[in-house]
């Protein structure tokens, strides 16, 4: 038995694109002489389309553009991804096409992921599909997450159509699992994912072959297009897989969320402000990179509390990447919006409210470089600052799409020593100061935070790990210190509900997989 | 047998507040000589909780208190609703206490509200408790809706504990659900629902008990905590329910939910932008109707473009309401922040840039205020211009609430004569004058926008009847315009996914209850 697994990259709605490139891997199939091809969950479609799925004529769309693959689909076994509607109900299932014709549609039984559950419902699981006169069991989703179900030494081979996105380390886990339930149950197995982005999320791809003893015996690309063809009944040696490079994975995946959030949307230019800071820094070098240095721009926006290094450092950066930059200091606006606010304040001291109007006064601007030139604004916060709220709403959280918010403070600086690897891109001063809003004369970051090593292992706790204030103070954390963290991260939700749409690098994006009540009673849940 | 019934407001994890209403409902029904007294689904808690129902100290907590109400019950059956963890899946359940014992939990079946399904599991469906020797049917949630159930005419008296959120038109369908429900089954059936706002959503109360030919024979207020005891061997008449006005209800439903964001937020000042239209001034009326006029101040922002009776209605409704105002006009600051971007725009004309950036400007003022006084913005967007994208994000989409956002124009207009019945609270002018967002010479919103009554019906098909476009059309209405709107709807989902929260007025509030991805092929559903 010869099969086919095929990495493409869908958009959600685009019937047309998606049925070309299936239909393309199909004839490229029957051309490499294997028995069966077979593509992701919901490849027909794009995932996820959330209310789309309740769509009548989306839902038709999909029917249509099946038809039209299976009509493709002579002299070969395909099975193609697809939600189905079925008794009002729309279900996750892959349509088996034999010889040009739908022979029957498998769903998936277990829904799990959160950007499903209310569009998805129930269906009947995996089933199993004649290919050259073997048994293949195949399985939609997370219907393989399943530890109970056991393919009872029936099935010749197991194939896990998936959409899996990327976080933070999935990549190993994914292949560890598949290899222990190869390995477990001595059947070989194949995982055949998507890869792309599609706003928030990134499919990762590195679809995979595994045989009955665990081994990988093929693997696709990360974060590209690919298609393998494997005789499942020949010797296939196990190769060699070279170790998932945790910073390395991170960069890829931003760069592919931020390539195809241009791509799909059909935009071209980004701009960014640049504080001389290293999250913007970082920001604007993956931008230069993927969308090329002359599809970028930026702004400095210093102020009286803008030290000299900042825009040095900031313009240093610019001409490494070779994007075009202004500065258009924020002094007089910053001067003239106090005075037309003088009447209300009188003499009420200099507080919060000035440091914010700085940073809103740069949103401002950035929006409106934005509308003048048709650029899209990159956000530029981080995963820690948005968990605590050290950032201005309106000011620091604007933008199309976060790159960094679901990185933490000490990730980002992994990033950029990664961005340095080969020369120095981003100065290295702005690698080594300490970080600083600058909305304030000797402002530092570490004035109202802890230090980021420990806000992050706190915080990680916190939301990865799901872990009770108790138990972070039990395992060492100082008990003020991880209380004032709790605090910050609840009472500042209210600005995450209106954050842009950050890429999900993590299992645990806030606001995606971690929802809080913006109203409750907290210093209860801290006893 | 005689059932109390106590409608009351409880807030997400004061468990302490909680159980105090709790037991203080308790002694008053042994007082009155009730068997049996109900409070709502997830009253221990308060809901909709989101992740605190998977954290490990909020179900403790719950556990707790309900031990705490228990050793409050003795000589009396308490039905007391909470979420509940079995075998590592929070259920939402109800705890039938008997004489101050925990006696069972009855489990909720089916998990219908999007705001649960990703927290609350399935449980096991409706139980019979004994209560003076008769048989109750306790229902938990929505359980009550799937149509197959039936009682078997095993029951004396169906008791349907649920958190119902108030949406147009909702408080008749339920009664008209549960009078039917009680005339089919022949049993007489006992609604018991919370009452109050939690950020975005108001429960409205309005329990009540019917009698088995359906009628009506007690009904609790709406938008108030009420209670009452029902002795149901007695002859209980019907009694006169008033029919319920969509207006009234819809004002009463806007003013608990801001109430609420206050009180349990610890919130007492909030600020509007009074433009002279009609949004801020329902806005304005609504927040000095709630919060006192002491506790709500006005900022005027008047432009160059703005007319003259933009200041001079905005001024009359401040002074109609006693609220404080100040008028800050932006002009200045508008040509600062243009002649700082002169440099990077050249000789580009005036363009929707520049009217951003008046609202920008704008929502900095207001953001400005905010944090120097500690007064809550709040947001006076309505729900045709969110849906349409007719607005300026982080202009028009700024503040800690919306009150309108999911109230088409139209229905504004219904508030507005409405808070207008007795005497003339909104000046008349702004009543009458055609809505202008007034961010260039001589506009008006039907320049950019169909008429509010063609587009508001337009989009009503289209969010809350999830009506495609050729239905749409099909209906009678204009192809052209159709089109555009479908189109302007999709391609604001961008601004709609910063907005600030809404208070959920309908069955299908944008961004909660109909979300679309940020990116796919919308031209493909069009056809």
């Amino acid at each position: 038995m010869k099969i086919a697994i095929a990495q493409l990259n869908y958009t959600i709605g685009d019937f047309e694109g998606n049925r070309g490139k299936i239909v393309e891997h199909v004839r490229r199939a029957k051309k490499d002489g294997a028995h069966a091809v077979f593509f992701a969950e919901q490849a027909v479609s794009g995932r996820p389309a959330y209310d789309l799925l309740n769509d009548v004529v989306f839902l038709e769309k999909c029917n249509e553009t099946l038809a039209e693959i299976a009509a493709e689909c002579k002299g070969i076994t395909a099975v193609v991804g697809l939600p189905l509607q079925i008794d009002n109900c729309t279900i996750s299932a892959a349509a088996v096409i034999h010889d040009g014709k739908i022979s029957k549609y498998i769903g998936k039984q277990n829904v799990m992921s959160r950007d499903e559950r209310y569009h998805i419902g129930h269906s009947k699981g995996y089933e199993f599909v004649r290919v050259d006169g073997k048994n293949v069991a195949v399985v939609i989703g997370s219907d393989i997450l399943v530890p109970e179900q056991d393919f009872g030494g029936r099935a010749d081979l197991v194939v896990s159509l998936k959409s899996s996105r990327y976080a933070r380390g999935v990549i190993a886990d994914r292949h560890e699992f598949y290899s222990r339930l190869a390995f477990r149950t001595h059947c070989p197995v194949a995982f055949v994912n998507q890869v792309g982005g599609q706003t928030d999320i990134v499919y990762y791809g590195s679809s995979a072959v595994f045989g009955k003893k665990g081994e990988t015996v093929c693997q696709l690309n990360n974060f590209q297009e690919d298609y393998a063809v494997i005789d499942m009944d020949a010797e296939n040696p196990p190769i060699h897989v070279p170790e998932q490079n945790k910073t390395a994975n991170v960069y890829e995946a931003v760069k592919l969320g931020l390539k195809d959030y241009f791509a799909k949307n059909g935009f071209r230019q980004a701009c960014v402000g640049l504080s001389g800071g290293i999250d913007s820094a970082v920001v604007a070098a993956l931008a230069a990179e993927v969308l090329g240095p002359e599809n970028v721009r930026a702004l400095m926006m210093p102020s009286q509390f803008s030290s000299d290094h900042s825009v040095e450092d900031a313009v240093a950066l610019a001409e490494n990447l070779g994007i075009r930059y202004d500065i258009v200091p924020i002094t007089e606006i910053f001067g003239q919006v106090r005075e037309a606010m003088a009447p209300v304040f009188g003499d009420m001291p200099f507080d919060v409210t000035e440091e914010n109007m700085q940073s809103r006064i740069r949103g401002l601007l950035m929006m409106s470089l934005s509308n003048k030139y048709g650029c899209v604004v990159l956000n530029t916060s981080n995963k820690s600052e948005i968990a605590v709220g050290y950032g201005t709403l309106y000011g620091d959280t604007i933008g199309a799409l976060s790159l960094l918010g679901d990185i933490y403070k000490t990730e980002v600086y992994d990033l950029a020593r990664y961005i340095n690897r080969k020369k120095e891109v981003i100065p290295v001063n702005t690698l080594q100061k300490a970080p600083s809003a600058e909305l304030r004369p000797e402002q530092k970051d570490s004035d109202s935070l802890p230090l980021y090593d420990v806000l992050d292992a706190i915080l990680y706790r916190m939301i990865e790990e799901n872990q009770g204030v108790y138990e972070i103070i039990a395992a060492g954390f100082d008990n003020d210190t991880v209380k004032r963290v709790y605090r910050m991260f609840v009472r500042n939700g209210y600005k995450r509900y209106q954050f842009c749409p950050v890429l999900r690098m993590s299992t645990c994006t806030m606001r995606k997989d971690r929802i809080l009540p913006l109203t409750y009673d907290t210093e209860a849940l801290m006893m």
